[in-house]
């Protein structure tokens, strides 16, 4: 995806992939610059959100953090593909096995260190434990490797801090919280009329092959009451926290 | 990165993960659906391109195949890694290693099949022999699992073909042909007055370590003679080749 | 370890490898007999508590709910390696790479189903987040396998719904709750006059090369209040439940 | 498995996992400790050997010899899972591969030595050629890594030394003389009214994908002249030719 | 295959495993020893070819540059297995996986290496896309942790540039090219009367299943014109340019 | 090694790879055709015996099984690398990974019984327990998959059955034995004023790093008192005693 021109504050790139050699040369003399790396899925989220809905989550709030100014940070290319078990059956899900994707990203790590990286965030938009274990151990491997500064987190993370006090209870995949969040960042993906209450009940600690069975629209909340407003707040509250601790790591 | 609108004909999403669970159901209903796979790389182009330039430029083809309205295509979410080897030491360059790189190209077109998927283009804009071979055996593997079609191109495959009349010999690797494209593509990128010539000169079947003693700038050309123009000849030229060769694929 | 006998009720074996091969073909053609794999750890818990304190843990409740008489329950050889990120710079930790215990729960997972055992429960008393995504992935790789009912937890996951309301606030890691535990099963392990409290304070979501910087005894938490009384009523509690939910699985 | 006391020489624990992080320290400080790790395997042996038959054997050796008080050696936690080709098809077997089986154990061996263990004995129960291969590999990967002493047998390759004069010919798997073994370890396991004669007969070098086809009983010799005080003798022999061999080795 | 003794020239061996070890100790002193290591295939070759064609050829080169005093060249012991994907399914085609090719040839490279051979020729007779990048992929392994001049190739990457002036266009697998080059190095072996014209029509781009459905006869190009005379030229001329590429190199 | 040609009873082909297509067709429409793999080694062998010792005599066999006209067996290329851990550390010896070497044997495998062949016999001239597991199973995941009749050996497991009664106690690698049956094999690489005794005396049991230390010369027995005779009646024997075994597996 060729993407449009972004404004940047003070002129400054916001995509590690859209400096030159020599400009990125530069960019990174600087100790305290950071790079955030996003991780997104291919995931069906019930019939009203796009399959991209953990994509551009972590992308738009890297682009936030990034364009703050409070931070130098970059983005580089995200991943759009992660580890989907529970999804895995709905129509579009593309689920990565977690060791292609422990691998792919522990060796961009790697690679970013090598290239004098100091500073690095992996802010994945999906947060099934395995996909979150396969990013931790990604990243150990390469703290283990060099001497790096690096956070390994969903946004999601962060998202239920803010929305313990105001959203509803329960609230999950394709519910409340993330319909406003993707209503704020690509209202036109989002297909409203569709949204269904849903329900996720495999039986806890069951580990099923057909998870679908136990779960009939790929919804676990009620998105019917998302809003852009509500989005806004969510998203906003997040780029903060963010900061807030990138700012402690450095 | 959260990429803005953009326009399609009669409607039609043009990039899977824009779709919902059911829109994409039913657009997988059509046999004749071609998904496209980009390819591209984190790369040094000189002081003159940017690190994107294998990236945007098959994204950029794929666009236009989709949006041509001859094919009933859409594009699956583009890899921006690949294997470099030969600029591994210029700055920013992330090379992938190609065992990875294979796993994860596999496992998406595995997940593609899975999905009722049948007709398949993985487009790289990285043109690396190791690079290219991992993309052969992924798609050999997935071909060997499910009754596909399946194509692995470099869309420099055929702009030499284009590029064999009216382009200056032995122009490579962010040269005239690649700088002309990317002008084409997103000129804001393009820096032309650091454009300078360059020459690979590691020696014929030689291995080495630091391919980068051979090569002072990362450029295989004189990129200085680049024109919008000729990018966009050329882009056009692939874009209908490329259409052409999966017309006879279906 | 050859272990001394153990009483059984109404006679029947409660551990697998202790019958014969005839034993074993009789006993697995109840298709409701229950196979319990206890799943520890070589961990540093503090000065007060041994280094099998995660092994010893599940092996009690894998012991409690097959000498229950409520369910047809035997219990696989355990394993007493896991794999211990935090706590893996304390002297006496052996952590396993998460690869392997993922390849050797798999493996005994599969051979337990080829020998036609149905219904599978993988119960961890250490619960690292990395530990637990390998036992469910090991887990997931058997149910895509074999048509197999399993569950995989960790006998904390019980644990804390019972301490919720009667144990301090952020007890954790050896203390105030593991210590009872531990106190009402090998009280001769423990050393009551080496308990200190602790916390971790690795900052959020960082992944940190030496973990052990940031936690000075590897405790967390209180142990100095725990009692064997209060360990008693945990374990009954998780015996209860962890009953519970098997036979919700059946 | 929470096994029960055992009597300690002047007090000095015997398994490493009964140890606090404290006393772990203090006791590696030894550079003459030994670890012994016992290795063995859930496989059938004839209708009148439980599953466990070679696991408890070199366990018990393992603790004889810390007994013994003529060394100072502690024993890891047992792995009682082995590969079993030639009884794989045997109910109750569970064979893992040799590549799981190889990785797990070095990487105990590694963590061992990370740990400040110097001297290591791996003592399996089991003697197959690939699941001694497994070990020997293992245990070569970790003296090629650190600077260890290192042993690798099974109690068997001592006890044929002594059952050359007095035992049967051609005794073998859950023979006379394995059988009496384990009348003098766990003589409530053995059920002798079941023992009968038996002989493999998979032609040599032949590698077959059925070789119970070629073994009716799982027994090769002649278990009913099996007793006691022969088990007794030899499990004394082997325990003093292992101390023997360490000895050697320090 | 025990072969017969072979002419040196002033007595020395040419073949590397003739050598006793401290002939060998001597030999590699000299820092400008160059080892050859031949890469064939077990390969169909329309029905005139024999399977080895691949693997005769380079080692008849290897011989010839060794024989002829140009440089101090010895022979590593060849292997005459390849990645044989186009011809997979014609009768007598082993084909190898590519990373196990690559694994086979990193070890022999690195065990070389660590013997202290300082120059190394990897020379294929099978020419494939992926064969030739595992090949590459093992050398760039082994010259990344040893300080090696390593050259890469096949024997038709020069052969091309001979044949380009006076041979058919488009000639190749089993062809005029190669027919001749077998009858000049084993006549015996080529059934001239069985040779026929043939033509590989995969689609470009297209990765396929079955390729022999593209390609009725397993050879490309027309192999009836093809003579010992032109055979010896273009061996001779192939001899000639690794001699003078390898000068190049050391 | 472009071998010369050799005597054929009744013009039958003895070699796999110099049959073409059509005649390897023809020839494996025979059930009881058997395919023999000679496996090899560049291995030390004192400084009177050349690298490819372990090569040539399982080769040497294998020709004479198939030369015999009691079969009708064929040989696939030899594999002249081998895992030789005690050696390593000598001049010349290329030790391969034995997980190489197991991927490798079992691809030809899967190959060849893709192809048709029934019968197989790998056979060793190396015979180091590591490398002979490496072999089996190979062999056994080849078996697990077709239905085949596979046999695995070393030459050594029937000629220590000869020697048993004529040879000197305790000879082994290079020795008494093995010169023989070199010399009888290749006379003109062995070097006998050269020819030294040795010991093995690395400890029972114990796994070294640097087994050299425990062995001068890489001799094992008396290579003095060996000739041509001997090895001719060793060789004719194996010849003899392995055409019964293949035999009786038919």
């Amino acid at each position: 995806m060729v993407s449009a021109k972004r404004k940047r504050p003070s002129g400054r790139k916001i995509y590690l992939d859209e400096h030159t050699m020599s400009e990125f040369a530069e960019r990174v003399k600087n100790r305290k610059l950071v790079m955030i790396l996003p991780i997104g899925a291919v995931e069906g989220h019930g019939n009203h959100l796009p399959l991209c809905t953990d994509s551009i989550q972590p992308e738009r709030i890297a682009e936030r953090v990034a364009l703050s100014g409070e931070l130098d940070a970059i983005i580089a290319p995200p991943i759009r593909y992660g580890n989907c078990q529970s999804t895995k059956k709905f129509p579009g899900t593309l689920s990565i096995d977690p060791d292609v994707l422990r691998a792919l990203v522990r060796n961009i790590l790697l690679e970013l260190a090598r290239n004098g990286v100091r500073n690095i965030v992996v802010l994945s938009g999906h947060a099934g434990s395995v996909h979150m274990a396969a990013l931790r151990q990604a990243a150990q491997d390469a703290v283990d490797c060099f001497n790096l500064n690096i956070m390994v987190l969903s946004d999601y993370d962060i998202a239920y801090d803010f929305s313990g006090d105001t959203a509803p209870k329960d609230d999950g995949h394709a519910g409340m919280i993330e319909t406003s969040r993707v209503l704020s960042i690509r209202p036109d993906l989002v297909k409203m009329n569709f949204a269904r209450k849903g329900k996720v009940s495999i039986p806890r600690f069951r580990i099923v092959r057909d998870p679908d069975i136990y779960w009939k629209n790929a919804v676990d909340g009620n998105p019917q009451t998302a809003s852009i407003e509500f989005g806004n707040s969510v998203n906003e509250y997040i780029t903060k926290g963010l900061i807030g601790h990138i700012k402690k790591m450095l």
